[in-house]
């Protein structure tokens, strides 16, 4: 089934379009974390980050940083979330690649909230170990 | 001044490595949001995401997707947040650019809340005619 992502680049449903080539569209998303809140999104369905070739995602991280600086020079942004949610475990809403490209400025609150774990003694080593690559 | 990234690149601070290369060195992040975050750091010290060759970031994006992998394999992650948070305004702490690698598991309760914005009428299409690139 056709996810909302290919519905916008198909035309079929309407969006605001900042960007878009072969590889990738950009446009704003409509419920932004700040106006101006922009996503780079494969013109192809890959589901996710762990599926969509290198060069299409190294592609669309420099589009990302395109927009990161045209969000500073005409927003006045000085800093930019670049987050990637890979999977519905970690919050993905929909399973179509997009790298969300958020404008910030300073104290205006979005940073965002993650609460944190502790390591107990020798575990961050045990992790080490198993994270190795 | 040498960041505390530097520092741990140098080993004058200890960390417990993951991967390293000629470009970048992985480490788990000291105070996790989950047990296994890691930071994909760049070797050389460029302040952020805006200042990184882009070849470089490319190769960190693709060790990034390997820890991804690694998470899942060996800590049954169900997903990651993948977050480059781009110069202090948005959070950035350490001004040496580095990918935060998250895993995550369903209903963790760790999926980043920030508040949303909402376009009045036309505002989402006079946003799309300033950041068109």
């Amino acid at each position: 089934m056709a996810t909302v992502f290919e519905k916008i680049i198909d035309g079929e449903i309407p969006s605001t379009r900042l960007y878009e080539d072969d590889e990738c569209v950009v446009i704003l998303d409509i419920n932004p974390v700040r106006k101006g809140h922009a996503l780079v999104i494969s013109r192809k369905c890959y589901p996710t980050f762990t599926d969509v070739p290198m060069e299409t995602l190294s592609h669309m991280m420099e589009i990302a940083r395109r927009i990161d600086q045209k969000q500073r020079e005409v927003l006045g942004a000085e800093g930019t979330n670049i987050m990637i949610n890979n999977s519905p475990a970690s919050g993905q809403e929909v399973p179509h690649l997009h790298i969300h490209v958020i404008p910030r400025t300073e104290g205006d609150g979005r940073t965002p909230v993650m609460p944190k774990e502790r390591y107990e003694d020798g575990e961050a080593a045990r992790y080490g170990e198993l994270l190795r690559i």
